[in-house]
C-alpha cells in the first residue's frame, strides 16, 4: 500500500494492477509538473487538479506570482523544484523563445515526458522546424509529447462540454506519447494520435487554420456560382434590359439565385466522382495500384467528402427556395393576370397535359435525388459513418451517389424537357444553363458506365486486389493474398 | 530501461508502469508480426509502422516477395523467424485453404496472440465452422482473435478518415482480445467487442452483408408502400379510367406517390409500438419478464429502431412532396380553372369557412407531429443518444413517440373530416385510404391507453421490477433488489 | 502462466504486460463480486459474464436464491463469500437502507473497490448526503465509487446498442474510479467521469431529471411563445372582432402561430449572444477575467446552447409553416376572391414593384439565415463539434452565430419594409409585432458593433489572454505565458 507511493503515478492512473489497495485517499492521484506560471498553467492546473492529479507549478519567481491565481492545492515552487517532484509528465507552458531557459533543468528532466503545448506564430509551409523539435533538440534525453495546443485555457479551465474536445498529439516515443493520449482522455478531451513528432509542424499550425480541408472545395463551389450567377444574370437579366428594356432585375435576389443553384450543386456532385473515374482509368492504364497518383489528384481524391456536402448545401438551398417560389408576390401577380387573361380570351380549360406530366417528372426525380443525396450527407456524420462497416460505407457513399447523381441528371433532363431544341431557347445565341451544367455529369456517368464493362472490370478488381501486370511485377510473389475486398477508392463522397 | 526490451512490447504501449523511462526511440515500438506478403499484408504493414511499431513480414519466400511493396522499416523474414520476432501478436494474413500450412509453426506460436483476418466465402447459415475456429482448433496452445476482416485494405493503408471505422472483435482469451482491442484503437479504429469466438461465425459473414438489420423493415416498408400505392392507383387512376374514360394518369409520378406516402409512414409508425404492447401483454399474461418472447417478437422488437427512420423518411418525402405541390403546373391549371368557372357563376367570394379550418388544422398538427418525429429521430444518430441518460432516451423514445403517434392520427383525422360518413366517398365500394391507414394506430393508440389503466400499470410496473406472480417463482427471494427503473421495453423506436 | 492467478484480475483485462502468455481459457477473467441478489444483480450478472469476467454473487441466503434467475456460469455465494472471492470489485447492489447490514463485511471489503449502484429516493436539493456518501463513512476503509445508476437493469443485461450508453462516475479515489472507468468501457458503455465523492449527490438524482440543463430554457421559450402569441391573437384576432365584428377566428391554429414563431425564434437568438455581451462588458468594467461572474449570469452562460437550438427549432417551424401557406385552403379562396375583384375592376396588370421586391428580400435573406443557423445546429451535435478544432468550433458558434442573427434582424426588417410609418399599422395603438421582437437583436448587434471598437477589443483581449488591470492584480507576474488565443466565451451557442 505504500510502495505505490513510490512508483510513477500517473501510469497507475488508468489500470495498474499494483495500485490495486490504493487507499481512498482524494490526493493519492500522480503528480504533474508545469512549467510557467501563465493562463495556459493556470487553467491546466485547475483541469488537472480536479481530476484527481497532483500539480506542482514551476515558476521562475514563485514568490512574485499571485497565489490566488491558483486553486487551492496547486503547490508553487521553483522550475528546478517543479520539474523534480513530476513523476512523469512535465508540461513545458512557456514561449518557445525561452526554451534555452530551461537548458539547466536539463538533469531533472532526463527520462521524463516534456509536453510542448505551444503554437507556430506564423504560417512556415512546412520546411521550418516546429517549436516541439527545436525542444526535443534542446532535451535529447527526455521524450517530448506535443499537444494540448489546440486546446484554449477556457475550455481546458470549465471542461469541453460542447464541441472541439479534440486534442492533436504526436510524438517519436510511442510510450510517452500513449501517457499523454491516456491523460487526455482522463481529462475529458477526444486526443488524435497523428504519428511522429515530424506531425508537430501541421499540429502547431492547426490554431492558425480554419477548416483546412475545406478551402478548396469552397473556393471551388464558390467560382461555379460566381459563374452560373454571371452567366444567368446576362441571359436573363442584363441582356434583355439592353435588348428590349425588359426590367427583370427584380429577379436577382431570388430567381436568379435559385436558377444558379441547381447548377452549381450538379456540377460539384459530378467533381466529386470524376476524380474516381479518372484514378480508375489511371490504373487500368498503369496496370498496378502500387503507383502513387500525381498530387493534384490525391488532392482532389481527399476533398470528395467536402464538395459533396458543397452540393448537397447548394441542393438544400434550391429546394428552400424553390418551395417558396409559391410565397413569392411575383407568383401571384403572375397568377392573377394570368386568370385576367383566360378569362379575356374566353379559354375555360387552359391544361396542357404534356406541362403537367414534365413538371411532376422533374419534381419527382428531383426530391428523389434529395432524398438519396441527404442519406448520403447523413452518412458522413462521423458517429453515423463510424457505425458502418466499410462496405456499408462504400454502398451508400459510391452506390447510393451515382443513384443521386443519375436523378439529379433525370431531374434536369425533365426540367429541360425538350426546350434544347427550341430556337427561341438560345436567345443572343447562349444555350440554356441547364445544358452547360449537364456536361460534367454526363461525361461521369458514361465514364462509369465504360468501366462497368466486364472486361475492364475485370481487370480493375484484379488490380485492385493487390495484382500487376507483368511490366511492373518486380519479381514474382508465390504468396497467396488474404482475399480483401477491392479498396474501391472512387464515390465515396 | 535496457531490461524493458525483455519484457512484451504490445502491453507497455497503453499505459504500462515499468516503461516509464522509455528512451524517446521511435523504433522502441513492440513488434508485430504478419504471415503472409499480399495485399492485406502490405497494408496492414504500412499502418503499423506509421503508428510506432517494428513489423516482420513472413514470407514462404521471402527473397521472391518484391522488397520495393513494403515501406522501408518492414522486415522481410521467413515465416517461422516472423513468428519467433513478434513479441505477443501474430497476424495470419493467408488464405484460410492454406491455414494448415502453418502447422510446422506451432511451437514458435505457442502463448502469442494469432490474429485471424479472413472473410467467409460465401453464407453459411450459422452452422458450419468458422476459419478463425479451424485456427484455433489447429494451434490450441495459442489465443486465436477474430478482427480487422470488416476493415478494407485501403482504409487500412491510408487511414480511416471518413467513416467505417468499426472493426469487430471476438475471442476466447479475454486478455488476448484485449491486446487486439488496444491495438486496433491505436491504429485509429473504433474495435467492437463482440464477445466469444463462436461470433466469428457472423464477424466473417459480416463482409458479405449490407445492413442486415435494415432487411425486415425496409421490406415490410416497400411492401406497405406496393399495396397503398395500388391501392391508390386503382381507386382514383384505373377504375375511374375504365369506367368513365377519366384520364388521371399524370397523377402516377407525384400525387398517387404523395397520397402513398402518408399512409405508409402511419401503418409504420404503428409497427414501430405495437410489439411493445404485446410484450407489455405478455408479461401480464405471463406474471413474469423472466420467460423470452417468442423469436420473431424478439426480432420485431429489435426492429422498432429502422422502423421508426423508415417511417419518418416517408413522412419527410411526403412533406416536401406536399410543400411542391403548388409548384405544378397542374395546381397553376386547376387553379386558372376555377377563377374562370367563378367569374362565368358570378361568386364574388368563394370562402368556405368549414374547408379553411379543416385545411389549417390537418396541416398545423401535420407539422407538429412531423416536428416530434424528427426529435425523435435526431436522437436515434448514435452521438446524440449516447449523450442521454437512459430515462431521457425512453422519455424522448416513448414519450414523444406516443404523441407523434397521436398527432399523426389526428392529421390523417382532419384530414378525412367528415368525408369518411359521404357515400361518394365510396366510389366501387372502396373506401379512402386515410380510413385502412388509421386502423393499426388506432388499435396501438386503444392499447397503450388501456395499458395505462391504474390496475394494469400498477402490475406491469411490479412485473418489470423483477417481481414475479407465484406460479412462476422457483423460490422465494428474501433479498430486496436495488430499485431500478422499470426496463420498458416499448416505445423506444 | 499460473501466477497469473494471484494477481489482481480486473486491471490484467485491457492492457496488462504480465499476463502476456494467458492461457486461452473463456474463464480466465477477473473476478467481480455483487451484493445482493435482485434485478440490478442478475442483470448486472449477466453483463460481467458475456464479457469474460467472472462473477460471483452473494445473497443473505444463497440457497433461496432460484438458481435459475442467474445464468449458468455466476457463483451463488453467501455475503461474505462473494466479497472474498472479488479480486478488486464488489458491486452494492442492495436497498441503501440496508446499507447498515454489511456491517460485519467490513474486514473482507478492506482495501476492495465498493461500487454504489443506487438512486435517490427524491430530489433532496444539494444539502443532504448521498447515499454514494453514508457508504463510504460506513466503509472508511474502502474506496467506494458511484456509477452504473443511471443504466436501466435492461440496458445492462442486452447492451446498450441504441443511445443511453453514458455512465455517471465519481469517486474519491481517482485509482480506483480508474478501474471502475475501464469496466464500463469494457461492457460497452461511455463513462462520464464527474470528480469527486461529492458529485454523487447529483449523479444519484440524475435518474429522477429530465433533461436538467433545459429546463429554464424551455420555460423561457414558451413564456415567450405565450406571450406573442396572446399579442397577435389580441391584435389581428380579438379587437377586430370586439371592434367590427370581423370573424378571423380560422387564424388561430396556423396563422397566428405563424406570425408568433418568428419572433419567439429571433428573440431566443438574442437571448443567446446577449450574455456574452454582458460577460465581455463586464470582464471591460472589472479589468480582470479572474473574478467569477455572478450565478445567474454563469447560468445563462451555460443555456447560450439549449437557447440557440430551441431558437432553431422555432425557426424551423416557422419555414414549415410558411412553405405551407399555399396549401392551405384559405389561400386557394384569396387568390380566387382577388381574380374576380381584379376582373371585375377591370385591371390587366396587378404588378406592384415594390412588393415583388420586398417579398423577394425577405425571403431571401430569411432563407440564408435560416441556412446559417442550421450549420449551427449541425455543429452542436456532438460527434460534429468534437471533430473541430476550438478555433473552428469559435468561428461557427461565435462568427456565424452573428451573421445568422443579423440575416434574421434584415429578414425581420424587409418583412416589416415601410409599414412601421404608416398609422394605419397601430390599430388601438398596438405596434406591429415585428418591431416588438426587434428590440432584443438590436441591442445585441449594437453592443457587439461598439465592443469591437478597436479599443474596447485591444483592452478585451489583453484581459482575456490573463492581463489584469492593476487594482486587481494582487502581485506582480514576471512569467510570459504561453500564447493561447483568446478564451472568448461569449458567442458560441
Amino acid at each position: 500500500m505504500q510502495s505505490n507511493m513510490k512508483t510513477p503515478l500517473l501510469s497507475s492512473t488508468p489500470s495498474d494492477p499494483s495500485d490495486s489497495s490504493a487507499p481512498p485517499l482524494s490526493l493519492s492521484g500522480p503528480v504533474v509538473g508545469i512549467i510557467g506560471s501563465g493562463d495556459f498553467s493556470r487553467s491546466l492546473s485547475i483541469r488537472l487538479l480536479s481530476c484527481g492529479f497532483r500539480v506542482v507549478v514551476g515558476s521562475r519567481d514563485p514568490a512574485g506570482v499571485g497565489r490566488g491565481l491558483f486553486p487551492e492545492g496547486v503547490e508553487l515552487r521553483s522550475q528546478r523544484e517543479a520539474v523534480e517532484a513530476a513523476e512523469r509528465l512535465v508540461f513545458a507552458a512557456i514561449y518557445p523563445e525561452h526554451y534555452h531557459t530551461l537548458l539547466g533543468l536539463r538533469d531533472g528532466l532526463t527520462g521524463k515526458v516534456l509536453v510542448d503545448v505551444s503554437n507556430a506564430k506564423s504560417l512556415r509551409g512546412g520546411g521550418r522546424q516546429s517549436n516541439a523539435e527545436r525542444l526535443a533538440e534542446l532535451f535529447p534525453m527526455s521524450s517530448v509529447v506535443k499537444g494540448f495546443n489546440t486546446v484554449s485555457a477556457w475550455a481546458l479551465q470549465v471542461g469541453a462540454h460542447d464541441g472541439s474536445r479534440q486534442v492533436l498529439i504526436c510524438s517519436d516515443c510511442s510510450a510517452s506519447k500513449a501517457s499523454v493520449l491516456q491523460l487526455s482522455r482522463h481529462l475529458g478531451f477526444s486526443p488524435v494520435d497523428l504519428g511522429g513528432l515530424c506531425a508537430s509542424r501541421d499540429i502547431e499550425e492547426a490554431p492558425l487554420l480554419l477548416f483546412p480541408s475545406w478551402g478548396g472545395p469552397m473556393l471551388t463551389t464558390f467560382l461555379l456560382f460566381l459563374f452560373f450567377y454571371a452567366y444567368n444574370f446576362m441571359r436573363h437579366v442584363l441582356l434583355p434590359y439592353l435588348d428590349k428594356g425588359e426590367n427583370n432585375f427584380y429577379q436577382l435576389p431570388l430567381v436568379t439565385v435559385n436558377e444558379t443553384l441547381p447548377s452549381v450543386a450538379l456540377v460539384t456532385l459530378a467533381l466529386v466522382y470524376l476524380p474516381g473515374v479518372f484514378a480508375a482509368v489511371l490504373q487500368l492504364v498503369r496496370g498496378t495500384k502500387y503507383r502513387r497518383f500525381p498530387l493534384w489528384m490525391d488532392r482532389w481524391l481527399c476533398s470528395r467528402k467536402q464538395l459533396g456536402l458543397l452540393s448537397f448545401l447548394c441542393a438544400v438551398l434550391h429546394a428552400v427556395y424553390s418551395m417558396c417560389l409559391t410565397l413569392r408576390r411575383a407568383a401571384g401577380y403572375t397568377l392573377l393576370n394570368a386568370a385576367y387573361r383566360q378569362m379575356k380570351a374566353g379559354v375555360e380549360n387552359s391544361w396542357v397535359e404534356k406541362q403537367v406530366w414534365r413538371s411532376d417528372l422533374y419534381l419527382s426525380s428531383g426530391i428523389l435525388g434529395f432524398g438519396v443525396l441527404a442519406l448520403l450527407a447523413i452518412t458522413s456524420l462521423p458517429s453515423v459513418g463510424n457505425a458502418l462497416t466499410w462496405r456499408e460505407f462504400t454502398f451508400v457513399q459510391s452506390g447510393l451517389g451515382y443513384v443521386a447523381l443519375t436523378l439529379s441528371v433525370t431531374h434536369t433532363l425533365f426540367f429541360g424537357w425538350d426546350f434544347a431544341f427550341y430556337p427561341s431557347s438560345y436567345p443572343y445565341f447562349l444555350p440554356p444553363v441547364f445544358l452547360l451544367s449537364l456536361v460534367l455529369p454526363c461525361v461521369v456517368l458514361v465514364g462509369r458506365i465504360l468501366l462497368a464493362l466486364p472486361c475492364l472490370t475485370f481487370r480493375l478488381t484484379k488490380i485492385r486486389r493487390g495484382w500487376e501486370s507483368r511490366r511492373h511485377r518486380p519479381t514474382h510473389n508465390p504468396e497467396p493474398s488474404v482475399e480483401v475486398d477491392p479498396p474501391q477508392n472512387f464515390g465515396d463522397v
